[in-house]
């Protein structure tokens, strides 16, 4: 395909649906990629921590890529999550993604027991020989994630033939961004930050080149994306606002992203795997008045 | 002192101001206790968490508290954090509290070494014992707090003479909070939250008691308590939505309460223990522009 | 096959050789199948965490577990390991079990995102369905494991059809293991020790029916319980005492056992996937004498 | 004092005992001190983790110093714990064990929020100003302790007046204990191990200068320790050997080294503050027949 290069904007996560019996629902999935395009996302990113990759088998990760990209069906750029838990399971993952015509991978170090240095060098070279197109580094905190300072993530961008992009979402992401920028000898083609968007004024500011938030109001982030890109700060501060209920919301109940899929009629069930979250009547009530007031920020509506 | 029982409000908590050289600063202290008692709190809780007691002595906490409650002099319930490393050293804090006349005490159960069941019974029991006065429990998350079930704390609020009242702070805190209520069988008198209001709304609905923030914008606290208080949730709603830049900045830089008051004009001094924030140029400006658009909600001003 | 039910004694772990470049090593890994045989273990557990399951891709967990009841021929009974992600993938892995012959399978809890309470039910229910031959829950502690109470395990093994067995290893194992069997009614057939022996003779003394070491010294492990199981506590005690350099030894370097088992001759290769331990030339001469140490107690010799 | 310089030998950590009622007990903590000598040590070290310094108030930490340094009379070199949970407090922990006479001091990082980088460094230059004589980093891992580079310690050991010896605690620390003598240029005089002695034998061929053990089996230690020093590494061995009964039941049972001061005679009651272990009559007997095989390399006696 033909993407823009290099990549900006609000790269969206599709969720994984899930049947009642717990298994993967390739129909609901197909409409969940189809919502994210239709939301004007700037691109998709799949299997990662919102798509629930922990939970999946290697076997469905590399089913629902195949079904990502076939849908997608080069509208957007496909950013295939590859990260492994180990070297040699990453690597099977990205020669994959590689095959199926993805447009970039992106991947944390080993995620169960943890590497560090010399090994983390290795395991990024070992996916840039794989998947032999643009890596996105993920630069998360523990327990899944591992925190790797600026001057290490530049390195790799630097060293390995791959590894262009980051994404930025240690704490505090705002100041580690700008020292990845500041470290940044051209090497690096672009900072995306993470956290549903919470962050994303001040990443703006400081230089990041996107977002990439979990995908349930797609629409709404890529309005404040968007803003943002027209220099209508004031406009992406109320979108940021009408927005903070449902971030706060999801604190408390983290996964909510399904069960926003679902009412929105994109997902036939709001099922997790390992448990969905505990949504009681007041709860439940709650986010319904959440989502209608932010009705008027969503463009994407249901058809009958 | 005559205060309303049972409690109920916003219970805010004081900073512990610090000089250039890291010793405590009592002036400002006082003026910090002025201010929470001008903003129009409900309640004065010290030292606790967003009070840096973990980076203090004890013979700070001993000297604090005892100003606390002399700057207080009778205007606010003055309930005061008897947490302790250990029963033993948790018991002088309690007798202390009662000594000075202090209205009630809050404490978590040992948060280095880490107790359960019938040794967090105990603890609770020997503080009874030594404050003579109403008792919160702080319900709150590892690694420093210990997340107790409700069954288990309306049993220490049954079963224990002075527990009276449960700070709920784990996640879900909205859950958390109703399924305490659940379990009253009136033994309990009242249950707050935490996190400086982020989930006020959703626990006001579901029958808190107060909330005890952080004190930098009690003043914004207690409009939005009030808003609550008075059947006005669309304002609540707006005045929660102008708050929310404000908690995000605080997600990435914690403890920036003490930056707040210094801009405010109430101390001398932002330094905190144990390493002050990494404040960088963009985020103090974007600090600036938070607090510039919250103005209008703030009631307190500085007296030149 | 028809082994003696209850399974009783040494139900040794085979690791998982890797070849120079990462590769899992299939006729090494017939070796060690052999090796743990040879030795005079009482049983096969494969793969769990002394095997690297956790490095493993899902079909090189499905290839080694064949290969190993293959290699084993029916000798001793197979414990494979189904542990995953969620309890859809769990259940993939106990279904494969069944249908390769299986003796019996061993699970702890979903081991990236915990689950708790009703849902780890749910998760060996469902593993019972799949696998219908016996299982063993693992109680092991976090980050990884899932630690369950004694009133909690025993419940599973009375009210799941398949449930019979607990591997316990969480902290202190001697004092839970003995409370597992307080608690038992008869629905749990036996308790197996973990820890690679390093408690066994209390775990013994209390009515353990088994230990699952990894399998290095399976031999020496061997007679350590066939001493115990004759009486013999003084020999017991003086082989224990002769293990303990080793055991320390692991300590400081954990994941020597591929080490040992390569410099005894069993693989070709002492790779670890996630990185090999940092064995430099005073602890690799410190090993040397070791096992030099040990070399009385081991029966099993590499043929020339 | 004139004690040998540079420290070397066996610096046993006294406990500190309580009564009953959880208030601790001078003259049992006076025969803790005597114990300690009388076994032989070549240093106190106090107090740390060993003696339960997290569960003492500060008071207590002052007077149970004031009374360490007392009873001692000089007859050892008495290193104080300084450790505090900011800067500011550990000062006066380092002030005060100056003005008792101190003969050094020791400290880990605020441990329980912990710091970094340049905040390490400011704390041990204002420890090293107000402490005055030699200074022991310890090494220890988290929760409570602080992992620190080989690099970072020398450096700070030569560019901080006092900082002159290390204790190394983290894993795995016989090679970290190389790692720092590699580095070292002289600034550090000397590097101690901890973890009981359990490492004692590869520390020593490495290099270290001695081992600061819980105190309950001193004399053990340190007939250990002697072997080592005559080059007698058999019975260095055949002590280990000997020893590794209780290591591995403290494994289990952490913080039994009161109970066996108890058992030996020393204090009056084996209480913990936090808890006490959950000795059962099994574990009970056994502890009694591990210190029963100890005691011909038990050298103290209690004096009837």
């Amino acid at each position: 395909m033909n993407h823009n290069i290099p990549y900006r904007g609000i790269f969206t996560i599709p969720s994984t649906p899930f049947k009642e019996n717990g298994e993967i629902d390739i129909p609901s999935f197909r409409r969940v990629v189809d919502f994210c395009i239709e939301c004007g996302a700037h691109g998709l990113v799949f299997p990662v921590n919102a798509s629930e990759f922990t939970a999946l088998s290697d076997a469905e990760r590399f089913q629902l890529s195949e079904v990502l990209v076939e849908q997608n069906a080069g509208r957007l750029p496909a950013i295939i999550g590859v990260a492994g838990v180990s070297q040699e399971v990453a690597v099977k993952f990205a020669e994959h993604a590689h095959d199926i015509g993805a447009d970039g991978v992106i991947a944390m170090p080993p995620y169960i027991h943890h590497i560090s240095g010399k090994l983390i060098f290795d395991y990024y070279q070992k996916l840039s020989d794989a998947a032999k197109i643009p890596i996105f580094i993920q630069n998360y905190g523990p327990p899944v994630g591992t925190d790797m300072s600026a001057e290490f993530l530049i390195n790799l961008c630097r060293e390995i033939e791959h590894v262009e992009y980051i994404k930025e979402e240690t704490i505090p992401t705002t100041i580690k961004l700008t020292a990845v920028l500041k470290e940044n000898d051209g090497s690096c083609k672009g900072v995306f930050g993470g956290a549903g968007g919470r962050y994303l004024i001040e990443e703006y500011r400081r230089g990041s080149s996107g977002n990439m938030p979990g995908c349930h109001v797609t629409d709404v982030v890529v309005a404040f994306w968007n803003a943002l890109e027209v220099s209508d700060e004031k406009r992406a501060m109320y979108i940021y606002k009408e927005m903070a209920p449902l971030f706060f919301f999801e604190h408390q109940l983290s996964g909510c992203y399904k069960e926003v899929l679902y009412r929105r009629g994109v997902i036939d069930c709001p099922l997790k795997r390992n448990g969905t979250m505990p949504l009681d009547d007041i709860s439940s009530r709650y986010l319904d008045e959440i989502l209608k007031a932010l009705e008027p920020l969503m463009t994407w509506r249901k058809v009958a």
